[in-house]
């Protein structure tokens, strides 16, 4: 890889039910996606449990290692929704009431009950900054970490309101080429290539496609022109041996 | 949690194609389900990069906290697939050639750059125990590591073909109930029952459902009975506020 300038994150999935297998996490790919967008590099994701421990040393790891972490879940205003306070504890800042969610929460009246529940999700980190969506307050960033909701439709939505706050650098482009190829026929000239070019990280996916062996090659990095030279040397080894095709056709 | 005997396992999932979003992955909640069937809690997941560093990092780390690691990915015979190698260096063992794996190779002639490739493929840590599955060798078992496909089909026969030689303890057991309730509604009373059941974990999950707003409380342990009682209690807490309905049927 080169010396360039790279902005790097990591993903924090918190919840049981990921981890049960209950829920299918779809929350990964989207905020790989849209992050890379914003020229920032998703290196780790980590699933873990509704543990204050957990959630607290995973926190303080990834925030060595990373210049943002990213978490869903666990920002409702259930007994198990612990993340504003975890977060609080591993940034050494105090919880506090936020006077505007308060505010937005008092708008609909309720039993004292449940606006004691509304009112513990407007207990966040002190000095966080508040993250909108059109339901209401959700999310927050504070320091080097940005809260997010796990529900997928809101967490997005709330990524869309952070990511202008965000610095980023240069997105990673890629270059996908398939053939019905198998792997192994292509994988001693494949190397080669790949360690004339270390600039670029190159990928090997077999799959099959209309019942025959197919291998998609993808080749991953920042510099558009480097991209085209590579691709068209994966491109030139697949067409010597099987048929190129695109298999999203 | 009580203090009964609990195997536990972390999933690591090695590939650069799901930390960039293009592959959506599949396999932690298959395996979560499965395993913890045979009596296996999953804990942590952690997507990592095709990178050495990064994958020894991650075993020694998880190894030093979980019964069992299960890896996904990087065993193919491409630059990009050092799964094998990364864990043998993890473990302290030496890399070596397979002789079943290289028997099998051996009985497809090829070109001899396309039978090196595949030769690859039989080199695995010393002491490692072989899992087949129906288009011939793959993973493997060495010490507390599990080295499986990142192709889901595959991942799942090898799955099916390692799960007997693993120790499990009691399955953790799940009930639900669901209600057109909001979680502010139910989150106070909803405490009050998880701190009088240690021994069991309440998640509250909100959803919509034929436009209304629903949540879905599930509690999860190893003691049927008291899963049945401590549903019977949400449930009662449930019908105390909205109506209860099966968001299944």
């Amino acid at each position: 890889m080169s010396e360039e300038r790279v902005v790097t994150a990591c993903v924090l999935i918190i919840g049981n039910e990921i981890l049960s297998g209950r829920t299918q996490d779809v929350n990964l790919a989207h905020l790989a996606t849209e992050l890379n967008e914003h020229g920032i590099q998703v290196r780790e994701a980590r699933v873990i449990p509704d543990d204050e421990n957990e959630i607290i040393t995973a926190l303080n790891a990834c925030r060595a290692r990373y210049d943002y972490v990213f978490t869903t879940g666990g920002i409702g205003p259930t007994h198990d929704d612990i993340t504003a306070e975890c977060v609080a504890k591993a940034l050494g800042r105090n919880l506090y009431s936020h006077p505007d969610i308060e505010a937005l929460v008092r708008r609909r009246e309720a039993p004292p009950s449940v606006m004691a529940a509304r009112m513990r999700m407007a207990l966040v980190p002190e000095g966080a900054e508040l993250l909108t969506f059109s339901f209401g307050p959700g999310g927050f960033v504070v320091d080097d970490v940005i809260v997010l909701a796990g529900v997928p439709r809101i967490m997005r939505e709330m990524l869309t309101s952070v990511l202008p706050k965000l610095k980023g650098a240069k997105p990673v482009r890629s270059r996908t080429v398939s053939a019905y190829v198998t792997e192994t026929q292509i994988a001693a000239p494949l190397r080669d290539i790949q360690d004339r070019f270390e600039q670029v990280a190159i990928g090997s996916y077999p799959f099959t496609h209309e019942g025959k062996f197919a291998t998609s090659l993808v080749v991953r990095g920042t510099d558009a022109d480097l991209l085209d030279s590579v691709c068209g040397e994966m491109e030139q080894l697949l067409r010597g041996i099987g048929e190129v095709f695109d298999p999203e056709s």
